[in-house]
């Protein structure tokens, strides 16, 4: 089946009445179709409507408790802990940036830490939801065992992701959203398909040897931490921030999204904010965040180097143009979303 | 001049002679002292005593000011602003720490940026200066620019560095001190002496190519970030949370410590502490952080790995070896020391 492009309100609209058919309140399920929507618009095509289906299936079985309320387990003026109750991801973390927001427009800075959550998609959604409030956000989650500690060879920690998102005047939000991997599962299957070498330092082998080989990777290898020990440093500092401060699930008790789908994922999170005119003026800070990208920009470049970027600057001007052009859809995902569609009687969105 | 080990307490102290010798009060004077021997016993010699000369030369004509008192410029329950008044940077982020783990107590959170400060030392220095509170602490710097942004060839990020400390139950504290450079100069000058090629992923030459050559990289070349473009992205964000928001310098508005040693440097900091008990009983944090521990500790090595360790546990392990057998410092650090001494009529340490 061919690819397609398709607006991203089709896509939206379809995924909604996807999560309300399968008992998910209506509120959430548009905050759930957004967070996969605004992956897709924004270039992170792995984060979006691909895991439609698994969030689908998740939630028919139970691994995901489609009516769960987040709950407030305990509070101080800039600290939370929540509990997520197992219900989906992105409707634990969205309360708990709004609640981080709350704190940190009364004293500065607010962190709220989610235990018993699910997958939350990008983190770049909750990060981002700070820079209205003329704050710096920051969202961190841990995920199932796929990265060893350096000198290991199985997996003891999830390829850990953290998003921290800045106001920036006239530029875009400066955003900074990466796993703790030297590479997503992702591109080792391609590598695979079209039987390339990978660098040996994306994957190990079972035995925890790099490997330059997709296959050795892929069979019951390791994705390698991102720049070495300190990649497996910070990994293992998000999976204590998410992890072990929230009482949750944390190494090898989190469980990936495709594991035991019927059973809670253990999944953890923390979300702060950090209130910017707390410390600056927001118009001074505006000003000086221009300084800084615009001292990136005009670096002189390196030979064969169009210009320099700034974290965030593509999936912006993909979003800008996904937004009037569409979503692409390759042929294997439009045939899964017809899929979907012809089993929950939803007219499907391509 | 041969090598020697000197014990940790005649270092301290005669740096502390030194530092008071050049006008700086006596607590502050013991307080760099133990920064500058911290990093040494802890292995970290690269910021240890190493810096002396240096230190005592920015304070003889004004790029320290000795007598500098750190300002509290704005507050609020869980922030603060900070000018250092271009102070020593040990000075400043010591208060800091001291400020941001008061707040913490009261709302479970607090950070305190620093603007007009200076080389801080080791980072961890800070960060673990809340584990005693019971807390997570966090510790960042700006530095001189000897980065460019990826793609390019011009030093606008410094080699920014952050610690994250936590206290870890019957385990040495679990601490994270890392720079956002794939190396340190050391490292290259090192490779130039012996004649070593040096990896591709850690310098540039002076038209920002990678290069496996020191000399090329020593001559106006420049580190590379760790890790690629992730390594670039938080080396911004750190100076974006130091430089930006606290209103001091940022990129190539900062001095290195060897350039202009008669002007202040501009750096900046921020210090920042998280009170477990807002989130989770702290025994309960504790048991749950040993458990990581032996989770990591306990993963299955790759062929040739002796064990798996955890951030921070090498310098632990070097710290107590260290303040039992004394400091090994090199006969050209030992002639540097006695220079100083005869110089300021100090007794040498060694």
């Amino acid at each position: 089946m061919n690819a397609t492009t398709v607006p991203a309100r089709n896509l939206l609209a379809f995924c909604c009445a996807c999560f309300e058919n399968l008992r998910v309140p209506p509120r959430n399920a548009q905050l759930v179709a957004e967070n996969l929507v605004f992956a897709n618009l924004r270039g992170v095509d792995s984060h979006g409507v691909i895991r439609l289906k698994i969030y689908l299936e998740r939630l028919r079985v139970g691994g995901f408790k489609p009516k769960a309320i987040p709950k407030v387990v305990r509070q101080g003026p800039s600290s939370a802990l929540m509990d997520a109750q197992h219900g989906i991801g992105q409707v634990a973390a969205t309360a708990a940036m709004k609640l981080a927001v709350a704190k940190a427009r009364k004293t500065g800075a607010g962190f709220v830490s989610i235990r018993n959550s699910n997958h939350f998609g990008a983190a770049a959604f909750y990060a981002t939801r700070a820079i209205p409030h003329g704050m710096i956000g920051f969202a961190a989650t841990n995920a199932g065992p796929t990265m060893a500690p350096t000198g290991g060879r199985e997996g003891r920690l999830g390829n850990n992701a953290m998003a921290l998102a800045v106001p920036a005047g006239r530029y875009p939000p400066l955003v900074l959203d990466m796993a703790t991997g030297a590479v997503a599962w992702g591109k080792i299957f391609v590598a695979q398909q079209e039987k390339r070498k990978i660098p040996t330092t994306w994957a190990l082998d079972r035995h925890g040897v790099p490997t330059a080989d997709p296959n050795a990777a892929a069979h019951q290898g390791l994705i390698q931490p991102f720049g070495g020990y300190k990649g497996y440093g910070l990994s293992l500092l998000i999976d204590i921030l998410t992890g072990v401060l929230s009482g949750g699930g944390f190494s090898k008790h989190v469980k990936t999204l495709y594991q035991q789908i019927d059973a809670p994922a253990d999944v953890a999170q923390t979300c702060g904010a950090l209130r910017i005119a707390s410390f600056l003026p927001l118009a001074k800070f505006r000003r000086r965040m221009e300084e800084i990208i615009h001292l990136m920009h005009s670096c002189p470049t390196a030979p064969g180097v169009d210009r320099i970027l700034v974290p965030g600057e593509i999936e912006h001007a993909t979003e800008k143009r996904r937004s009037t052009e569409g979503i692409p859809i390759s042929g294997e995902l439009r045939a899964e979303l017809q899929q979907i569609g012809a089993q929950l009687r939803i007219r499907p969105p391509c």
